[in-house]
């Protein structure tokens, strides 16, 4: 390694004095020898800097890391408390292995909860366990019923007056059993004379009443972490996207909000929860881009949605082909009476028709002429889109008046927002734009529309967004799919980031659908939905299977919807749209498929077929799901699949049912190594539920 | 799941009302719009609250996670001090790939060192990058020569006078040139007019200057981490253990220090650097177990070394058969003129007749009846030691005493200490004490002599012990071997644990080598020698390849050292002390074999055959080792070694000669594909250091 450059720093003013070492000759004694030590606990978000992430529904798992020296035994729990509770519950954490302890939090409440980890030397446990060993080798353990007597009597001391008399008199007995053993020259209780006191002694009731007693001394809590509870859509959600001008009744005539509802019965058919537009507001005319991103527009063009502002105002004015602000209104609630949330776009930058531009000038970037700059990635310019200056003089009237914006759509009913291109604005501003939001209304959702890079997307998790567009618009191969969800579903990431997977959006059009036929939208489709607890796509694009290109290696549509009114037959015959229903009913009816925590991969023996399970363990029954995919678009493949057993609970001779939810067909399985053939040309997914089999009733 | 069961707490007086939730709407604005995020710094322990562990001589990695929204470029440093300088110095950090940076910081001195990483925007770097590629496009780019000489002239205002002057002097020419092109209605430099204000422009030293000039408001520092500094000894040590009675010249002859001094010789030829001793104490007689640690010893029976302590007095007396304190002062000085440490065992219990038992009574665990405990792990009982009790009423007492003997043997010259079973001690006892040494004597080394659960061991490495014997003793395969070395190796683990790998303790005899004759310690020393930069074996039982169990299915030697005085034949001609002097030899020639950063491991097709190599870049060149082991200490292996190129700095195509360390044999090898045969009746391992050709000089 050749030598650092070590550059010596001149100015040494950051010398912090506080920061200088202290003597240490010796280090003073630690105030107390507490014995259990704490760690590694999970979930936390930058050492605990930031909340964990959990949706109103879920059993939060914690784990922790605890262990003390020596040989004896311990007991941990989990202390947690809701912002709006009185006092702390608390949860018995079990041991796992290799000093890893685990409990599950219920979370059943928006807002925030926070909880530490409390661990305890088990003082009684360990003399129990001791003593059994001794009795059983024969060992004269009179001497030790004494200890325990002592045990139970200091314990006494710190008890409710009830359980005091209990434990007083349990170790009374004790003592007088030891002088009884001791008198008779005996070694232990023989013959079973006090059998009851034992009984009690070994009872779990009396283990867990000494460990709430143990001595403070004894004891050690974690720090204290926090976790942030997003609603349960957070967590599990179905989007659908569309263009509301292009809901219109014929070609070429500008969709309007009361278009969009009508069309409300066939997105509610398909089983969809959110319904997200893109920005609803007035387009600019300067700089407008015309069909297929044509850099001069014709006059009739309509312009893309995300060049924001025109004279009819900016982002509370709606666009006025669309209607207007009660037309918007009804649409939220009919939409809302059928169960789904309409998503609006916050796209926070203008065209440079926006009304901010003349009053607000000092919200954009100038160059030294004076002119406004235009949002570029040198050398590609787009003219009809200005940034906003977040960092310029006047940054708090604009980062207020973007709070404003989100308060005004809030105040019309909307609770879910997807939020273009977060990571091109500073992290400060998301962080408190949506503390803010949240502080008032902690059901609203904002999904992060950053296709950028790892470290950049988790940030904009880590600080409020309640999901996050990801890469699994471009995991194809087996192997990509299965490390990048390994990455998502696990912790850390999965402390805080929840993703949502898009196989199409209005920019993305992947080589997969362009190239590989209705078998490809299938299939991805499949894995989206089942994958992933949230998922949307861009219809009815999708569900039309639309898979030109502009370009041979463009990812853009060719005559986008983004600059352009398109007009769908929405009753083709090739239209996806049942199997999409099918796949959203079966998310709906199967809790398994609403968590991602439970996501394991299987073994298949060949490539193109990749296989998973989600579980859920409920009240009436186990969910199994199990799903195998065929990645080939072009031909059948056949495999031998591993089924994990510990995952699913089988055991290794179990004989069951797969009961394939996409066909309705059942396959009697047993063992955990079964075959399984999917072709392309017919449906190239099996989504199993697991079931016991219904004739023989051996499992 | 089953709901868990949740406990409400009805003592709620632990409720802090500083946690309580405070109004969040809106929430203050952030102080300041920092846009660099850090994180994922490597190393750190526990989040920052304990030092890594570094030792002299290291280039320390530093690494972080940096990244700012949007699309700026930005610069990190690694800006660092010791304690005792007056102020910091600092590092650039190189871009690797996912907003990873890294740095490498000399580590020159003994203490402790503390470090913070900055990141800063460049914004400078950003406007150059943007003009070249407006430039290469055509576009217009007067008005951006003005936006840099802005740049610049902000810039200056902050630099010294030399420096203010040439930005000063750039920025005007660049303002020139801006008004040149726009009166010629140019769009950009034509010509090369300017080039050589491009040259400056475009010029590394402009861009450092003007990234230590960065403003305040885009710069962010990290928390400071901090790193404690062990001596070299710490990272690369040999160690040598021999119970000094078994050194007497004749059979059942008790040997003294003046015996050991005689050995001495021997040990500085097998190249070991530190000479291991078990406890030197008198030895209680009270409980004494017998040969073969029979429960009652004969008369003659020395008894263990750690049952500590007897009339002639406890952990500062000597044992009288070795001799006196003068005789042990003489041994450590003669050591340390050859470069050796004399190591003590720090083995904090007592035998039933040290002092210690009836001057503090209360440093001992006490049954009711008022004998006291002596150690058992029910029902297993040792008669013959009793444990300390670190948490009684005199604690403070024992601790300080517990100091003043580490203290007495450092001022009779020792400086290295291996501690007997630290973890059924307190972690508060051990982190107290190492700091309290450190402060007064940081060349100080304790070695963990801990085989307990891996959270253990991890903490006691976390609170200061500076190596720790290891699981190696039992990894025998190729997996086993491969996964704990990557653990070991690698953040987080090699942030703050060095391990010592031992093939043989006096407690540990492994079916690997009772019954894998001499290949296995062959292959076990070698193993251990390069695998981890500390190592140690149990003399000279290994190099006599003592073998035979005291029972089947035991790891206990038959007729221990640990009960009795052997007598070895040190001139047995099937002795492998010249192996061991010539793998000691080689780990001294070698740099790369003295640190475990850069191991990695290699794909042979063939589970018997492991292939790692460990690489040091040098002044004089690159030191390459690659070491191959055959793990069937039956049969000869053989199989295709593909090497991994980068790890190797080779080309694909490469030519090279492999010398064999072990044999002196050269092999002339081409590309990353090669064939390695290893038979175990003859060395079942290559020690290759990798040699660029001799003869056609192409590589």
């Amino acid at each position: 390694m050749a030598s650092p450059r070590v550059h010596r720093e001149s100015d040494s003013s950051i010398d912090r004095p506080s920061e200088r070492r202290e003597a240490v000759t010796p280090e003073p004694f630690p105030v107390d020898i507490l014995r259990p030590v704490i760690g590694g606990i999970a979930p936390q978000v930058d050492g605990g800097k930031r909340p964990a992430r959990a949706a109103v529904g879920d059993l939060l798992r914690v784990e922790a890391d605890a262990f003390i020296d020596g040989h004896d035994l311990m007991s941990c729990a989990v202390r947690f408390r809701h912002d709006d509770d009185a006092g702390w519950s608390s949860v018995k954490m079990e041991s796992l292995f290799n000093d890893r302890w685990r409990a599950h939090l219920p979370i059943n409440r928006l807002g925030r909860y926070r909880f530490k980890v409390r661990a305890s030397v088990d003082r009684y446990s360990t003399w129990r366990r001791d003593l059994r060993a001794r009795t059983a080798a024969g060992q004269d353990v009179s001497e030790e019923y004494l200890v325990g007597a002592e045990l139970l009597h200091e314990a006494a001391r710190r008890a409710k007056a009830g359980d005091r008399r209990e434990l007083v008199a349990m170790a009374e007995e004790l003592r007088a059993l030891a002088l009884r053993v001791a008198k008779s020259g005996a070694r232990a209780d023989q013959g079973g004379n006090a059998a009851a006191l034992f009984e009690s002694i070994y009872s779990e009731r009396v283990s867990d009443l000494m460990n709430t007693l143990t001595e403070a001394s004894r004891t050690v809590n974690s720090e204290t972490y926090f976790v942030s509870v997003d609603p349960a859509k957070a967590r599990f959600s179905t989007w659908y996207e569309l263009f509301p001008r292009s809901t219109g009744t014929g070609a070429h005539v500008h969709g309007t909000f009361a278009d969009v509802e009508s069309r409300l019965d066939y997105v509610e058919s398909m089983g969809f929860d959110v319904l997200y537009l893109p920005p609803i507001h007035p387009i600019g005319r300067t700089g407008r881009k015309g069909l297929n991103g044509a850099v001069v527009a014709e006059p009739n063009d309509p312009g893309s949605p995300w060049a924001i502002g025109a004279d009819d105002g900016g982002h509370t004015a709606i666009h006025p082909q669309l209607g207007t602000l009660d037309d918007f209104r009804h649409l939220v609630r009919s939409a809302h009476s059928r169960g789904i949330d309409v998503a609006l776009d916050l796209a926070f930058q203008t065209s440079p028709d926006h009304p901010w531009v003349h009053e607000h000038p000092d919200w954009f970037h100038h160059l030294p002429g004076g002119s406004i700059r235009y949002a570029e990635n040198p050398p590609k310019r787009y003219e009809d889109i200005y940034p906003l200056n977040f960092e310029g003089f006047e940054w708090r009237s604009l980062w207020f008046e973007l709070l404003e914006v989100v308060r005004y759509w809030i105040a019309q009913g909307v609770s879910v927002f997807r939020v273009d291109n977060p990571h091109t604005k500073p992290f400060a501003f998301w962080e408190w734009l949506i503390a803010s939001i949240k502080g008032e209304r902690p059901d609203v959702i904002f999904l992060a529309e950053a296709f950028t890079r790892p470290r950049v997307m988790e940030q904009l998790a880590k600080i409020g967004f309640s999901q996050s567009y990801t890469y699994f618009t471009w995991r194809s191969t087996k192997w990509e799919i299965e490390s990048y969800l390994r990455e998502l579903t696990t912790s850390p990431v999965a402390d805080y980031f929840r993703p949502n997977f898009w196989p199409n959006t209005p920019d993305i059009l992947t080589d997969e659908l362009q190239h590989g036929g209705r078998t490809a939208f299938l299939s991805r489709l499949v894995l989206a939905a089942t994958l992933s607890a949230n998922y949307g796509i861009y219809g009815p694009t999708f569900e039309l299977q639309e898979h030109v290109a502009r370009f041979s290696g463009s990812e853009e549509y060719l005559d986008s919807e983004k600059y352009e009114i398109r007009s769908w037959d929405l009753t083709n015959k090739q239209s996806l749209a049942k199997v999409i229903a099918l796949v959203n009913q079966i998310r709906r009816d199967h809790p398994a498929l609403q968590f991602n925590d439970t996501l394991t991969f299987h073994h298949v023996d060949n490539e193109q077929l990749i296989a998973y399970s989600k579980t859920r363990v409920g009240e009436t029954g186990d969910d199994v799901i199990v799903v195998v995919v065929n990645l080939d678009h072009g031909y059948p493949q056949t495999g031998w699949l591993d089924l994990d057993a510990q995952a699913l609970g089988l055991k290794a001779d179990a004989r069951y049912v797969m009961h394939d939810l996409l066909t309705d067909a059942r396959f009697e399985w047993s063992g955990t190594h079964n075959f399984v053939k999917l072709d392309p040309h017919g449906v190239p997914c099996h989504i199993f539920a697991l079931e016991s089999p219904t004739t023989d009733g051996t499992n």
